[in-house]
């Protein structure tokens, strides 16, 4: 019986092979085509990128591919029945969440646990993972985070057992990046030891809150906490939204339905409103302030304006795992993308037959091929910041800075690489079936969504710059006039000369933007007004600090790979990186840290690095790991599968 | 009973300005709010842009908003829905256009009339003008222009009574860019007088022709021609492909549905193999070549490859098709996205009452307002292509160059302006209610469809290459050293350094791409290779030429204009477009047409002109005619069509 199992294991496992080596038909082919050269192996590849819970991946992404439910993709519905579909899928995926014990509690016990789950993540609607994500992730984190052990206790294992379905009131109506002033207020009424929960404006109501139309059961409300005659500032509290039974809005809860959106409909925005609400006291979450049981407000923290970074602290690993998808997103439009321009042809010299396969013009190549940098660079910056929230000293204040510049730049460079793997495919990249236009579609919202990506970059020059006027970087100076003339590309590919681009880039813009805001401050400005008229160049020293970041762990997490094959391919789309982004900005002609002469020699070696990175191309891309079961008809033989 | 009407006329305006004077509630008011300045009448400047056939445009634009089929936005249907309520407002479109006598004719008599229909139109379901677009412009079109006079009147009475539904079937699965190496093949059967058609691969196949699935009963179908042993080149036919009464496929001819795509779900994409299908001599469309009742081809163009041009030349007018419609969907965006902008605020110094709108924020006028100086642009050169098309004696080569190079930069214009607008909204702007999600969504795949962008700026190049080889340009000097040393507002935005700036970087880049060809076809690379090694500048050059012209149509637009405060707004506009392209460019410092001080100069004259342009911004949007009857609510009094 055992060797009858293994034996059509092993006919499943010949017959993977064979679809694998064989995607290109035969009516695509002649001699003068490149092949996809397997230059490495990508499931090594894979497993260096991805080097924690080994164990738990492999199993878990057949799961998910063998779960029809969740694997099949499904186009075309209703905003009903996509709705209930994303519900039964939400279902499902709480089951694999057990089945591979992973907890709420992992968020502070064991965050790559968490980070592998998400990895695996093989299912063709985005929107089940935001679903799933804002009551985990939102809902549930936030419990672990704000809640008091003992409400630890009461609430996660409800978390996970689908006792309750939450979701994550914070945003309103006329707050959405200043969260700070929501105006939902939460009286504490002694008599009944309960909070009385008040929308007092229009502008009030929990606004776009994913789940609460018709799916939650109860929510994180964020609201003005007022003691007595005291406001003690922003707190949380789990509020039951919903009769799980009926399905009715409870005493004193209106909901509503946000309606139909460009993307994500699998997801049932509502907005609410209070209006007398009652919360029992121990609902409050505690962690870092509460009510006791004579009616006395306490908290470790004060003043009140300093508890709420606490209260949103735990929206960090939120952008983290922003980022993390973002990567695997790209990587699913960039491997269709890149395995379609092996195999798709067109134009030729005068013979049609000799059509030449997209992937050999310099302008495909170019295309595509930065786009695929950029994602592995996202994806190791995405590791350093795990790797922070893994120590057990966080260093929040450095997590804070990184996830939110990674969260800005990942989600733009999925929206980007996407939008160009979408033209890159032409009206394939338009059908559903391919993926790539629909991911397009339903994560674009990644770049305002937890915080507006020109908000994060601020939030990141808001410290660099308190940081520097306590130790100011040293003045900029222009490379000499030797190191000026340098044309070749042994010195514009050199680490040296990278660093020292990315370096000398934000070290000038630190003390510019210093400068700046103190000469506009001393001819009389306001400061907010000071700060805002300067939002440009703020906003740009953020992107400048994140860039720096990203070469950084980019070059550290390629230099420490164990095979040289793997380390020279991705040290040419490191090299890409820098070279792309040298060439794009005029930073580094306009305060001339390279000379006009190496400029065009840098254009130059974009286009170089692009087409030696063909060869290697297809495995980089597989070695997120998506394969032929994933991804899309043109990602394989699509002739064959569009025959009659 | 005339003064009843008008009386009530006269209310109904009187209600339409309040509501739009009053779109800012007083929940969003306080005293340090700027004003939506109305700097001037956005009504005079519409007359200034689109000048032709006004007296159709309100009745026109009445019509679409007081038909509840077309201006009641529905979205959330099913694939079935979307389609089923897509083909009945197709029918209703039909009658529109016979109401007002716009006719394919028109594409000869009078493109004008086509444009101004066009430019009225005012439906929130993008799809439908795909469909409608399928049916008049490229099935209409081609038959007018590839059509003797005999087929003209048989064909287009049809179209235009909907006696039939066309669609347009040039791409095949294999062949999306290189048309004229399509596959199918249309052999001559002389003994019944028929062509017999047939798809001799998989990858032949007419792949991805709206229309297709569901709705054609008529298609233009392009196939090589074979008369006897003689492939005659590319040629068009019209041919029955379904049943008009039973929906089913004409024998001979196999349809399957493209499926489910990312948005445009209200065409059906579909795909057609044809097995022998016969379709009457006749019906070989013949005014450039066809077959006579001897059974013998002829035509006055010779030989075959030269025909081909000829035939796909109908498409041209449909590049200049899309970038108007480019210009109508961002200006969607962007007036929703800027008066948004003034109605919301965020954040404020230490008082929450006095929040900021968004518009006064430096980062928001400059994420917004170049888009809003493209827009313009991309019109004021759409204007100059409609004019050329509806000359006398049309310069077919000219329109060819400058409908390519607008189609490329209108959409790419259209895309990333409807992605930074909805970016700026927040979650609002992904909400389809204010419809620049979904426009975004069913707008984007302009950027392929018709020719990849790519594909069309090396167009434009070939034009020029061969163009300077015949004259080649001035060699390029750069500017002395007391023209790089002008850092005053006055000099870098006078039309003169502008026009300078962008004619020397095309001259400059013309003579670097030719000695850059020829060096490589010198140094032994063949012609083939070398033309796609050199790709990205070959690319590049068609930009190049796109945007001098823009500058050039954008200023005599803006010059001309009789009315002081128009002009004065619109050439803050058409000097943001020169400086943001002069900022972002590494051309102009690479080839030091600017000192790197200029460069800082620069940067901060985009600043400047977007604070400069805050009053006239909305009324510079409104221009284009687009008011609350079509927008979204966060166009309005957002705050009031939220409560309860």
């Amino acid at each position: 019986m055992e060797n009858a199992t293994r034996r059509i294991e092993n006919l499943a496992k010949q017959i993977i092979e064979e679809l694998k080596s064989n995607w290109v038909s035969a009516d695509v082919n002649d001699e003068s085509e490149i092949e996809i050269q397997k230059a490495f192996d990508p499931d090594s590849l894979h497993k260096y990128l991805f080097p924690y819970h080994k164990e738990m991946r492999n199993p878990l992404v057949n799961d998910f591919l063998s779960c029809p439910l969740l694997a099949q993709p499904v186009f075309g519905l209703s905003l009903k029945e996509e709705r209930a579909l994303t519900r039964k899928q939400f279902e499902q995926i709480v089951v694999l969440m057990r089945k591979y014990n992973v907890s709420v509690y992992d968020f502070i016990r064991d965050p790559k646990k968490i980070a592998a789950f998400h990895q695996c993540y093989r299912f063709p609607n985005i929107a089940l993972s935001t679903l799933f994500g804002v009551h985990f992730s939102l809902f549930g984190a936030t419990v672990l985070f704000l809640g008091t052990d003992e409400q630890r206790e009461r609430y996660i294992p409800l978390v996970e057992n689908l006792g309750l379905i939450g979701c994550f009131g914070l945003t309103e109506l006329g707050h959405g990046s200043n969260v700070q002033h929501i105006e939902t207020i939460a009286e504490y009424d002694h008599s009944t030891q309960e909070f009385v929960l008040n929308s007092p404006t229009v502008t009030s109501q929990k606004y776009f809150i994913g789940g609460a139309a018709t799916n939650a059961t109860h929510s994180v409300i964020f609201a003005q906490l007022k003691v007595g005659e005291t406001m003690e500032g922003v707190h949380a509290f789990v509020v039951n939204i919903r009769d799980k039974t009926t399905g009715q809005a409870m005493p004193g809860v209106r909901i509503a339905d946000c309606g139909h959106k460009m993307a994500l409909n699998g997801v049932d925005n509502g907005r609410m409103m209070f209006k007398g609400a009652r919360v029992p006291r121990d609902q409050l979450l505690s962690r870092y302030g509460g009510v006791n049981k004579a009616g006395i407000y306490s908290s470790p923290i004060n003043p009140a304006g300093k508890r709420f970074a606490h209260s949103i602290g735990a929206l960090v690993f939120g952008r983290y795992i922003i980022s993390l998808g973002c990567v695997s997103f790209s990587a699913v439009a960039l491997t269709t993308a890149i395995r379609y321009a092996f195999s798709r042809k067109q134009f030729s010299g005068d013979e049609p037959t000799k059509e030449k396969q997209l992937i050999s013009y310099a302008t495909h190549q170019r295309r595509l091929f930065p786009h695929l940098a950029n994602t592995y660079a996202t994806h190791f910056l995405n590791e350093y910041v795990l790797n922070l929230c893994s120590e057990k000293e966080r260093k929040e204040k450095e997590i804070h800075i990184v996830a939110s510049g990674i969260k800005a730049y990942g989600s733009w460079m999925c929206r980007d690489s996407l939008q160009e793997a979408r033209e890159c495919c032409g009206g394939q990249g338009f059908l559903s079936a391919n993926l790539i236009g629909p991911y397009k579609s339903e994560t674009e919202i990644y770049t305002t969504f937890e915080g507006d990506n020109a908000l994060m970059y601020q939030q990141v020059s808001k410290f660099l710059l308190t940081e520097a006027r306590k130790n100011p970087p040293q003045p900029y100076q222009q490379p000499n006039s030797t190191q000026k003339s340098q044309l070749d590309s042994k010195y514009l590919r050199s680490f040296e000369f990278i660093q020292s681009a990315f370096n000398s880039r934000l070290n000038h813009y630190t003390l510019f933007v210093t400068d700046s805001l103190s000469d506009s401050v001393a001819s009389g400005k306001s400061i907010m007004n000071t700060w805002n008229d300067s939002g440009n160049i703020i906003f740009k020293l953020g992107q400048y600090y994140t860039e720096k970041t990203l070469v950084d762990k980019f070059h550290a997490g390629v230099v420490a790979c164990p095979d040289p094959t793997q380390k020279h391919a991705m040290m040419l789309l490191f090299q890409l990186f820098a070279m792309n982004n040298l060439e794009k900005d005029p930073w580094f002609l306009r305060y001339q840290f390279i000379s006009p002469e190496q400029s065009e020699a840098i254009n130059q070696e974009v286009t170089n690095l692009c087409k030696e990175l063909v060869p290697y191309s297809v495995s980089l891309a597989d070695a997120f790991g998506f394969d032929y079961r994933h991804l899309g008809p043109i990602s394989r033989d699509w002739v064959s599968e569009n025959k009659y």
